[in-house]
Parts: C-alpha cells; sequence; structure tokens
C-alpha cells in the first residue's frame, strides 16, 4: 500500500483562473499544510481544526514572506473523498502562486501525486470500487449529456452494486459445492442444482444484458459516426460550422471558452455525434473512378449514419452514377439526403432534384446551411436516425472496454457453468467455471485486481484527480 | 448598488481538470444553492449550515436526475471574500459539468457575473479598497517572484495605506483651511502654516518616490525588454530556447503543462525579461543596408539590454561596420556580447574574434547554447544588467498605469500647495490645490470612483473572480 506518503497535485484545470484548488491527502495532510499556513485568526489552528471546516489565512514561504491569501479545507479520515485526512487549499489562479503553492508542498515533503492517484487512494480505503473510480475519469472526460448520465449512474455504484450482488450469490453456491468435494464419496449435494441453474441462467441473462449495452455505450461515449458525404463546394464546411457553432455559443455563454470543443464533434440534444470527413469527392476532367469514391466508400462504412450533402443549385453530372454505388456501400445504415441551398433556388427547380433521386430510398430535408432554413429539422433528423433507446435515470451501460472484456469472459464462464449442470459435469469442474466468472467479475469492481491493473487504469486519470 | 443579484461563475481556469469551482454570492446564494443541493447526510441543510464548513452532497438537476456529486462550502456575511452570503461548489472538473451546474444556478435566478464582479462586491462592501481589488487582477496575472510579490504587497493593502494616511493628514489640514474661510474677516490662521509646508513637503517626497518607482513596477510587471541581436544561423533560436526550456521544464514538473508560458519570456531569477526578436540581419549579396539593419535599430530603442549574439565558428564579413552601427544606436543602453558555439573552435580562433570586437565596449560572454555551456553565466550576466535593485518584503512599488497617472497628477497638485504656501496664496485657492490633491490619492484607493471608473477596472478582470 502506498498510504505512508502524503500527496499533492493542483486539482482544478491547467491554466491561469480565478482561484485554483491544491489537493493534499495522507497521514500528515494537515501537520504539512499547517507548517506553511498560518490563520487570520490568531485563536484558531489548522491542527485542531475540525473536519469539513474552511479557515482563511496565508501561505508563508521559507523567510517569512507571505505568498498568498488562501482559504483551507479540512477534511478528516475517513470523511474525505480519498478516505485519508485531505486539506484543500484555495488559491489565487495564478500559474506563479500553483506553482509555488506546491513547491511549498514538496518541500515540506510532499510527494508529487500521480495521475489518478486520489481516486487510487479511495478506491485502496474502499471509499469505492474499482469501477466508480473508474468512472470518474468518464465523468470528467463527458461533454454530453448521455456520456454524463453514463459515467455518473458508474460512479454512482449502480453498475457495480449489480455485480457484487451476482457475485456474492455465485460464492454462497461455490461454497456448498466446494463442502460437496470434502464429502466426496459420500455423494451428498449441498447446492441444490436446480437453484444453481436458475441463478447461472439470471446472471447469463444480466451478463449478456450488460455486455450487449457495450455498443450503445461506446457509441455515447465516443460519438455517433456520420459520414457527411458531398461534393466539393456544396457546403459541408458551413453546415458542420452551423452545428458546431450552435454548441460553441452555448459553451461560450457560459464559460468563456471554446477551446476544449473537440474539433467535429457535435452535441445534438444532448448526444454526441462525431463527423467523419469524407472530403474526397471532387469533380475531375477524368474519369469518375479519379473523384475519390473509393475513399469515401471507407468512411462510409465506419458511420452508422450517412449525411448525404447535395448542392440544389449546381446538379452534377455524376449524381446518378454515385447514388447507385453510395446507396449499395451504405446498405443498411441510415440515409439522410441533404439539399442544400434552398434558398436560391425555386419549387421547381426542387422538384428535378427530387426527380434525380427517385431511386434513392433516403429520408430527404431541405436546408440552407448559410441561412440556418431548417437546420434544427436536420439535428431531430439527426438524433431520430441514431435510433438510441432514451437513457434513463438509473440504467446501467457498459461503456469501458476493460469491463466489457471482463463481461465476455464472465459470460463465456457461466455459460459453461449452465452446460455443465445439465451434463452434470463433477463437483471441481462445475466449481472452477463459477470461480472463473466469480474472478471475472470481480476484476470489474476491484474485488481483484493486480498493481498492473491498477497502474494502467489509473495512469490514464488526470493529475490532481 | 449592485447587491440585490445573486451572482454566479467558474471560478477555476477554463478546461478540463479534476475539479473545478462555481462560486455563488448574493444575499440569496445560500438559498439559491440550497434549491439544488441535497447534503447526504439527511439530519442536516444548508440553510442552517454555519459559516466556513463545507458539506458533501449531491447537485439535482430538475426531475429529480442527479447531475453531480459535490462540495459545498458556506460563508456567511461579512465573512466571505466579497463580504455577501457566498457558496462554493467544488464539482468535477469536466466542462460538461461546470456547464449545467452553473446553467442549473442560473435557472434559480442566479445572474452570470460580470468579469471581477465578486472583486468589486468586495470593494463596495468595504473588504479592500480600490488597488488592493486591482491588485487581485495584477496577482492571478504574475508570472515572475518579482510581479508576484508587487501584486501581493498591493493586494494586502500595504500601498494603500500609506496614500490613506497622506490623504487622512491632508484632510485635517484642509478642514482647518475652510474653517478659516468662515473667518475670513478676522485673518485668523487655524492651519499651522509651517506644519502644513512640512506635511506637504513629506507627502511630495512619497508621492514622487512611489510615482518614481512606476518606471520600476512596469519593467517588473511586464518584463525587462531585451533585444536579441544577431544574423541568421548564430544560433539565436537555440538560445532563447534554452533559456525558455529551462523555465518550461519548472513548470510542467510540477503542473504537467506548459501551454500557458508567453513565447519569449523568460523567467531569470525571479524576474521577467522579455525577448524582443530582431530576426532582421540576413547577408545578402547586395549592400549592407538591406540587411534590415534599420528594423533592428528599432528594436534595440525599444530594449534596455542588448544582447549581441556571435557565431564563432563563422565570421561575418560585415562585422566591423555592424559594430559601430549597432554601438551608436545602442548608446547607454547595456549590451552584452555573447560568443556561441565555442565548444567548435580553439583557443586561438576565439582570440581572432575577440579582436575583432576590440574597439567594442560591452561585456563579453562565451557560450554554447546547444551544449549549455555557460548559459547560467548568461543569465547571471543580465540579472546584474537589469541593475534591479533587490524587492523586499513590504516594498511599495507602483506597477499599475491608473495609479501612476493619478500619483503624478497628485503630485503636480501638492507642489502647488507648496508653492501657495511660500506665496501666501489666498486660502481658498490653498485649499481647492489640497482638495485636488486628495481627489488623486482618492481615485487610487476608491475613496473616490465613479461608475465609468469601476467598470473600466473591473471589466479586466476575468470572470469567476
Amino acid at each position: 500500500m502506498i498510504k505512508n506518503t502524503t500527496i499533492a497535485a493542483i486539482s482544478t484545470a491547467p491554466g491561469v483562473g480565478g482561484i485554483a484548488v491544491v489537493r493534499v491527502s495522507g497521514p500528515d495532510a494537515i501537520e504539512k499544510v499547517n507548517a506553511v499556513f498560518q490563520p487570520v485568526r490568531k485563536d484558531v489552528s489548522l491542527l485542531e481544526q475540525p473536519g469539513n471546516t474552511v479557515l482563511f489565512g496565508t501561505l508563508i514561504q521559507s523567510g517569512g514572506e507571505v505568498l498568498d491569501e488562501v482559504l483551507v479545507s479540512v477534511f478528516r479520515a475517513p470523511h474525505s473523498f480519498t478516505g485519508e485526512d485531505t486539506v484543500e487549499i484555495s488559491c489565487h489562479g495564478s500559474l506563479y502562486v500553483q506553482q509555488q503553492t506546491l513547491k511549498l508542498l514538496l518541500a515540506q515533503g510532499c510527494v508529487l501525486a500521480q495521475p489518478g492517484e486520489f481516486s487510487q487512494r479511495a478506491f485502496l480505503n474502499g471509499k469505492m470500487d474499482l469501477s466508480q473510480a473508474e468512472a470518474i475519469a468518464d465523468l470528467i472526460a463527458s461533454t454530453s449529456t448521455a456520456s454524463h448520465r453514463m459515467a455518473l449512474n458508474q460512479m454512482r455504484g449502480r453498475f457495480s452494486n449489480e455485480l457484487m450482488m451476482l457475485r456474492e450469490k455465485l460464492l454462497h453456491f461455490v461454497s456448498l459445492i466446494e463442502l460437496e468435494l470434502d464429502f466426496n464419496e459420500e455423494d451428498v449435494e449441498f447446492a441444490d442444482r436446480t437453484e444453481l441453474k436458475r441463478l447461472a441462467q439470471e446472471i447469463e441473462e444480466k451478463i449478456a444484458r450488460l455486455a450487449d449495452s457495450f455498443a450503445l455505450g461506446n457509441v455515447l461515449k465516443n460519438g455517433i459516426p456520420v459520414a457527411l458525404v458531398g461534393e466539393t463546394n456544396v457546403g459541408k464546411s458551413t453546415l458542420l460550422n452551423v452545428l458546431l457553432n450552435e454548441e460553441k455559443a452555448i459553451v461560450s455563454d457560459v464559460h468563456g471558452t471554446t477551446r476544449d470543443v473537440i474539433e467535429d464533434c457535435v452535441n445534438i440534444g444532448g448526444v454526441t455525434f462525431r463527423f467523419i470527413d469524407t472530403a474526397g469527392i471532387r469533380e475531375t476532367k477524368d474519369t469518375v473512378e479519379n473523384m475519390g469514391i473509393e475513399r469515401t466508400y471507407q468512411k462510409i462504412e465506419q458511420a452508422s449514419i450517412v449525411l448525404w450533402l447535395v448542392d440544389c443549385t449546381q446538379i452534377s453530372e455524376h449524381i446518378e452514377w454515385l447514388t447507385e454505388r453510395i446507396a449499395r456501400r451504405a446498405e443498411g445504415k441510415k440515409i439522410i439526403l441533404v439539399f442544400n441551398k434552398v434558398d436560391k433556388v425555386d419549387k421547381d427547380e426542387c422538384s428535378v432534384i427530387d426527380e434525380l433521386f427517385a431511386s434513392f430510398d433516403a429520408e430527404r430535408i431541405y436546408i440552407s446551411a448559410k441561412e440556418r432554413i431548417n437546420t434544427d429539422e436536420l439535428q431531430r433528423s439527426l438524433l431520430e436516425a441514431a435510433q438510441l433507446p432514451t437513457l434513463q435515470l438509473g440504467d446501467v451501460v457498459v461503456s469501458n472496454m476493460r469491463h466489457y472484456e471482463a463481461l465476455t469472459s464472465a459470460l463465456a464462464a457461466i455459460r459453461r457453468v449452465l452446460e455443465g449442470i445439465d451434463m452434470q459435469i463433477s463437483h471441481d469442474f462445475l466449481s472452477q467455471d463459477i470461480r472463473e466468472c466469480m474472478h471475472f467479475l470481480g476484476l470489474i469492481t476491484g474485488a481483484i485486481t493486480t498493481d498492473e491493473i491498477l497502474g494502467s487504469i489509473f495512469s490514464r486519470f488526470c493529475i490532481g484527480k
């Protein structure tokens, strides 16, 4: 265990802000902060401060110089995030003050926290299980309502509670079966096979459902892939900007920054759509083969929705040829035909274009990206095309590849258990399969871990969390 | 006054971090946060929470859905930064959570805080004077020990205490003089002119000293301008990178980011040096006039130190011509001749180069930027060349242009007072000059303000402070 050290890190976003928070956790957290902190009120001491209180005072550098005026929050073990004594120093948000505050603490013998080390300690101290700790990283990275809700549900333990209950039931059975082994020659059956089978079926069903949810979880976490197909100059980037800007406007309204919006990812109705650039179709004098259609094909294959943008004012001579090929490659995918620049044409011209696509089985939307005509209808269509089940409060959705892999293995094991019961295999084989299923469920919650697993999980965290 | 509203803003740096802090201040701060917050402990209520305590709980969205698990710190008026009831919500640092938390509060009727509005309220509620509030912005922007120390001294009120004392003494005298006006015909003198003169001299001296300190303050705040002169390929950018990287290494060690280091500004020994790019000298086949020397001249004029970088391995044919001209333009400035790439030449070659510059009166340093030979000696030379008085603990240095202008006007007024005493001008003129001096001193501390002044000061703050 690593609990002997006291760790420190800047926990707020890197950069300059109004305030920044430096977090200190470990057995000597309060003593070490006390050594560099002087409360303004002379009649109080940080050392005697009860948990969950805040003191105002100054940080003192070596030589007695004041570094900053700060608020210091004290949390006493086990009533803290990490389960250890923890102090949060809220200082002014200049880079200089942040750095110097951290240096002061390091000089006192604090150790710079590794990425995710606060969460790791919370896990090691039993404040949360492994999947809950992992959800914190997902929560911090989440950019949409859906991915946020998934991560929060996981952090609040809904996922692991379910798994732990299943695991405990298995444990009950496996101990009975292993007891049978001791009475091997007497042919007793402590574990009711019918009941075990019912439990195994229930577990199989639940694990299968969780593993199945990964497809949705993955899409919610990483965005629904949308191929934006179209010839050059039909307005692809204008459309993308319109969709992006509406989101950006919200971001910058409330935060004053747009720097962290991921390019080409657009939040619509709480769901992330990931636009795949297919800037491949370019009209040339040569054969149609030269139009980069092959590259576009590949992009279409990665997508679950194909947005085909057509310029109403300019009908390409290749439309028919393209229509046929794109339709073939996009089979099974949702296609939306988007006619752009409708403000520039009249109704008759519109019908001419419509007819060109008569053979093409797809939803049609008429927009002007530039004038923002019907762009919200397009957003609605995208949401509909995503065909996402509405995530309910408390729905458990697996979005973590590690969990998915463990669930798949647990599923294989529990299916072997079911088979084994039917085939009346020997106690020890049955017990081995049950133990294996338990092992994989335990990997998810962290009931079973190795340093290697922990290392690889927490290294993906940001420092300070 | 604006105190009827309750304001909210994200106070930590924009972007994704482990945690973020949303600050709420105003008469209904506690009620408004209480409406969206549910403590984990069922026996407590945010409304009854004493000041300076922290509660753990969840933020609840409309519909009852949990948004996040948060820590909520309560500060009760007047014991808060703003002097109002204040709540700080420490939430998970995803952009999504930050935005939604703010939206939740706005939906409760909180108003999005203007830049600097928390500090402005602190000023309006008498928690600090204007120059102290201004120092907060400087403190947050400070990137070196020196600029940090200046801002902190100002924030802790050393500057304004001094000014307020002077102003009070003036007030004492001006009231006596104005009393004399009431007894105009009786020719009484309540205000002892000798004492007034002594005071005016003392004030004149102090204001002059403060105004003089602006030159230093400005340089400490904005960096000491250094012109890095040299022909192409002598290693200017390598040298700059070496100086920058040593600093960046420290920054990234303790923070995991280097994104906020200002390009071409280097901290050496706690002082910022601002390197002025003079990438103008390029050898051509044409006349020497073509070498962009005129542009370099202009840059030299902006600098207080000229670093002339020479490549030991390649002696330019223009050296003599350049030497003469640069020396002429850099008169009165500190010049440091830096011979780079010394690792590539032997001693004899070095002396040849030395002789080329024999007529040139400047400090000489032999370095290899690439191999980091003697680069720390160069740093020492730069610090020495800066000729900065060491800023002592508590030294008052003016670094704010607004303060400097007010001090200059106050100085002119107090000098008129001195003149007036000597010339025995009438009571009312004397009193007018004293009042004017008091006015300008009052502008600095905020004893006298207008909405316009306040607006222009606080709009330069970041949001959330």
